[in-house]
């Protein structure tokens, strides 16, 4: 178990790579155990986990006031220092998404498919945890206790490897995590943080593919190329989250507005809030003067082509940005918008595939047609007809918790809970088949 | 369209980067194409195309006489040639596989799963073409066939990349895919061979995850290796199949024999084949002088443990080969098998974890509890109860075919068929919803 004190193993053991393979081979020994945990005993470890955190409120403070002194000192801008900050409502919160992701319905065991085959071959596709998987994220420390809920939830062991920015909260997160564990008898290493945020580390990690099954990088798009980049273990991701919204010429006026302003202003630093405003040409004259209105009155900064400031003349108060390509490709994180008039329906989702991440895109109209064209068409992990495109998330889809959002074909696609980190595996019930 | 010609292009587009950046663009704009497409001219496609193999027999054995003539020349193994070499038997059964490919049910459209929220948003998982997927290969040239049919009737556009010694065979069966795309008007980018086998350009390939989504590699453990660590495409594979089958002390005798016989000798060439032997020593005393027997009656070479030694002397015939810890950790693919005592269940299920590639295992008993631990404990891909290793095969699972066995527990694990080659999206069905 990773806790302040196995800080020292670094130099008992002698080097990084070393210290990283056997946190991996630990993970590996523990997952064969986790696997085998019944819901009831899981669920028993988080609820204890939960009782810890809010029993610790007071030296989780403690400790995470170290971080944002670090933080104070290393100059960290204020968002960045307020996403560090824990808060008593803040460790509650933590402590309430443990206890729900206790009362989720456990993916492991369950029977996805059965076939028998004319031979009398009994083929059962049985769903289990992957095993070890490796968690790389940023400043935010509750991701330290989201990422082992779900990872323990789902039966598979977990090492977590936190930003600096964070360390000693993270630090202290597990240590609680290893206490809930001991707790119930359950070994230590089903969750440890690498205690150390030296980047030789995460190289180590990346390359220990013998005993992790899945990398899973959540942060800003450098972290997850590099990840990418010197990962020999499968990796699920999404770089960014470029989604798009657009607005059809037979779109409801009224709705058109309301969920592009919701798209993009409801919490605007998200993935899934939107970047890019696509106007079909026929519903620009009646759409655009009014959505602009709405987005200027909320401080959003537009960035317009040159057909969209046509239709903008008259908008008080509008000033005018010139829209260039590699806008349409940016993912803002903030109150900007870019915005296009397209010519038809077939432009729009060629712009959509072709400055969009796949993340989440929208269409708003009233032509079923139209509507379901956009949804085939576009190929993206999530396409919305007449709904915001803020709605792609786990929660939302009823998953319960979510340890992110995926852009990638394989494995997972949108929004990824418990199941999507599980595998299967196949059980094969004979009586004495040999091979003609 | 690679065909011979487009070797060519080479020195007109100036660089091996720009030529693969191309195909990996025009392959995207392919796959939009054809994940619209209808089963029915997909089928179309398949079925033109087993008509042109059949067609030109003649001419595909005189492209495939230049190749045999630079392996000789190359000095390549008797059994490497074999690998290589067309007949008129072979290419007819190339074109059979394509119609069964053809008769397979289309996976593309499929709802998987429906949920409605209770704020209406009726969310739809249909199954969708991952979009562009490379398809890395060593010599056998009829694996460009399959690969092409099966990704093409999946609705995902291709990037073949075949070896060096099937070059011209390769081209020639890439040229009859061309014209059966261009016949029904489908876009030859849809399949295209890489023309050429420098290895500049599989590394440019394998950079392209702006246009190509999925790697599977399939051939020596080497290449695949080297795939791995350049990718940064996500990739499905297997390394290698050292697979293990375990005795149990309450097995059948005859079917213990019989099952470990076919599991190594049956094929002995091919991954599902096992290397590793593992007997309860309860049970050694019986079984393991029988099965040495029928190993040795076939050919099969014993590596055996100090204990297994004890329980053979009285063997006639036998020679001794004392096994190395490294022999269990081998891939054979040949007439020789590690033969190991193992004192229970545990150590047999231990030894399977640690020395076996998670591949495809099995234990032979009459001992029901025995074998549900087996099951649930091996964790491998595939895990057999009285039944042979080797059929662990796309085609004995009843998916009609195969692209591959994946050991990844990321999105397919096992035997890979149509549906494996297929992602999901996400549709969801508004009316108004926003965020609040």
């Amino acid at each position: 178990m990773a806790d302040q004190g196995s800080i020292n193993t670094l130099s008992e053991i002698g080097s990084i790579d070393s210290m990283v393979f056997s946190l991996g081979k630990n993970a590996c020994a523990a997952s064969r155990k986790l696997a085998t945990l019944s819901s009831q005993i899981k669920n028993d470890v988080l609820s204890t986990l939960a009782d810890l955190i809010e029993n610790r409120v007071d030296s989780l403070i403690e400790e995470n006031r170290k971080d944002l002194y670090s933080g104070r000192e290393a100059g960290l801008s204020g968002a960045l220092l307020d996403r560090l900050t824990f808060t008593p409502e803040r460790i509650a919160g933590m402590a309430e998404g443990v206890r729900q992701v206790a009362a989720l319905p456990d993916p492991v065991g369950e029977e996805i498919e059965q076939i028998t085959r004319p031979n009398g071959l009994d083929i059962r596709k049985v769903r289990v945890p992957m095993g070890v998987i490796g968690i790389i994220y940023e400043s935010r420390p509750d991701v330290t206790i989201d990422c082992a809920a779900l990872c323990f939830k789902s039966g598979n062991a977990c090492i977590l490897r936190g930003g600096k920015e964070a360390f000693h909260t993270n630090t202290a997160l597990a240590a609680l995590i290893g206490e809930a564990l001991s707790l119930h008898e359950i070994p230590a290493t089903a969750v440890q943080l690498i205690p150390t945020t030296d980047r030789a580390a995460l190289n180590a990690l990346l390359k220990l593919d013998e005993y992790v099954h899945c990398i899973i990088p959540r942060g800003g798009e450098g972290l997850i190329r590099f990840v990418v980049e010197n990962s020999l273990i499968p990796v699920i991701k999404h770089y960014k989250g470029v989604c798009c919204l657009y607005l059809d010429k037979d779109a409801d006026p009224e709705m058109a507005v309301e969920i592009a302003l919701n798209a993009k202003i409801q919490r605007p630093s998200v993935c899934n809030a939107i970047e890019n405003l696509f106007v079909h040409v026929d519903a620009a004259g009646h759409l655009l003067p009014r959505v602009a209105r709405a987005m200027i009155d909320n401080g959003v900064e537009l960035r317009t082509d040159s057909a969209s400031e046509g239709f903008l003349l008259g908008v008080k108060g509008m000033s005018f940005n010139a829209l260039t390509e590699e806008d349409l490709y940016e993912e803002y994180l903030d109150l900007i918008l870019a915005v296009k008039v397209v010519s038809d329906i077939e432009e729009a989702i060629k712009a959509v595939n072709a400055y969009g991440s796949s993340h989440s895109d929208g269409i708003v109209t009233n032509d079923e047609e139209a509507a379901r064209k956009f949804l085939n068409e576009v190929d993206s992990a999530t396409v919305f007809w007449n709904a915001s495109t803020r709605f792609n998330d786990g929660f939302e889809f009823g998953l319960g918790a979510e340890i992110g959002i995926s852009t990638d074909r394989l494995h997972a696609r949108g929004p990824m809970g418990l199941r999507e980190l599980t595998t299967y595996k196949y059980q094969i019930f004979g009586s004495g088949q040999i091979k003609q």
